[in-house]
């Protein structure tokens, strides 16, 4: 599995992403998940992917490949981040249309998700979640997170801590925080973690971070989140027991 | 979807479960998920259910049902809970062969999974999952917590605060904690919340609340939990940002 999750603010962009890949337990792997295809001072674009690890390098290879033809549409001259949404879907398509009948009759697993955030000149920022099927959503005011992979774990701290207010500084510890919580609960999550922070409308991503295993940062948050969350806990109020009054009965 | 979860440790057991079901968004309803089973001063026995309904709403009625014989093996002659929780698989497996083939054909899904408490005159108190397939494992030292249905959101909380030494009090605040974190991340779980706390060699079940909708409790520990998180997440050590240096490169 993977977790990465994207979040967006009044103020900018978090994109982060863990580096575990798996195929079985038995096959345990370490990838970079998280792009960056910025062009510096014009537009700023992350990648971050989940799910079947041949198709996404294969579309994050087109997207590559397509940079340096001399002509044609590529990430660099698309106008709008929504186009260049629905162009890195176009590639995810084209792999699945070839590869697709070859995985499904092994009965493997060829969906992938990507999530895409950025900003190009003339635009807000903007962040998109892209499906293996192509299309894709937009993050908004009201839901200022996105996520790929394994979510699950990661979201209750986001749902509790996180709003488009939320300074971009915290919502990137905010982020790590998700991101920690996964891998504490799920061993397909793994580090090292790569951690963006874009500030809008600067079109240059200034605050990158990547945090190995044992890296002392993420030794540091894992043992002050649990120091604060069981004296949290230990301050709970206590349970009012009404004993059998309301006793379900099989 | 459902919740539920069953924790045991070195003084008792606790069980708790949701009341949401539901067959698509357009579908909701309540159902009592938490089953006394209990013969006072002889046995505990608590079933959780979770998956489709009315499989585990037929294992039930079976296993009620088996108990008005005058004949036969049932909940309270069995003499081991390891029996009681192949007696439970029994009627899991006969109700799968009846109704399978027909679920199947359409598409619907007839996995449901249970968790089983309890302690019988002569045993330690122990604490079972109940797979779809009949067989079960049992919880342990190492692992004292199993759950059933949407389990993911609320593991965290329990991943970092629970273990086999935590006092029965606690643990039970800890059960409604994770139930917590689970209905405010998905809406497939939600009250009434149904809640049993055990005392190991008491054959009694002496703590039992079913905590409906608004209930003052539920709302306290909600405000409770998310102020404390927040003020947890403000004193979060600030991250040391390395501009440039380890940027990953698409």
């Amino acid at each position: 599995m993977t977790y990465c999750l994207g979040i967006i603010t009044q103020s900018g962009l978090v994109m982060a992403a863990d580096s575990r890949t798996n195929a079985g337990v038995d096959h345990i792997s370490t990838y970079l998940k998280l792009f960056d295809f910025s062009q510096s001072e014009e537009r700023v674009l992350l990648i971050c992917t989940a799910g079947n690890l041949s198709i996404t390098q294969a579309v994050i290879a087109a997207l590559q490949r397509d940079l340096k033809l001399p002509d044609g549409i590529n990430l660099h001259n698309l106008p709008t981040l929504y186009e260049v949404a629905r162009y890195i879907g176009g590639k995810l398509r084209s792999m699945e249309e070839q590869d697709r009948p070859w995985l499904q009759k092994d009965g493997i697993d060829f969906q992938c998700n990507l999530l895409l955030g950025g900003q190009i000149k003339g635009e807000e920022a903007g962040l998109y979640l892209i499906y293996s099927q192509g299309n894709c959503i937009q993050a908004t005011r009201e839901t200022p997170f996105l996520q790929v992979g394994e979510t699950k774990y990661g979201k209750p701290i986001l749902d509790r801590t996180l709003n488009y207010e939320t300074p971009l500084a915290a919502a990137a510890k905010c982020a790590l925080l998700s991101i920690d919580s996964t891998m504490k609960s799920n061993i397909s999550v793994a580090p090292p973690i790569n951690l963006v922070m874009y500030e809008a409308n600067t079109f240059q991503v200034q605050h990158s971070l990547r945090l190995p295993v044992g890296d002392p940062y993420l030794v540091q948050i894992r043992k002050y989140w649990e120091t604060s969350l069981k004296v949290a806990f230990e301050g709970m109020p206590e349970i009012d027991w009404h004993p059998q009054a309301t006793n379900p009965k099989g």
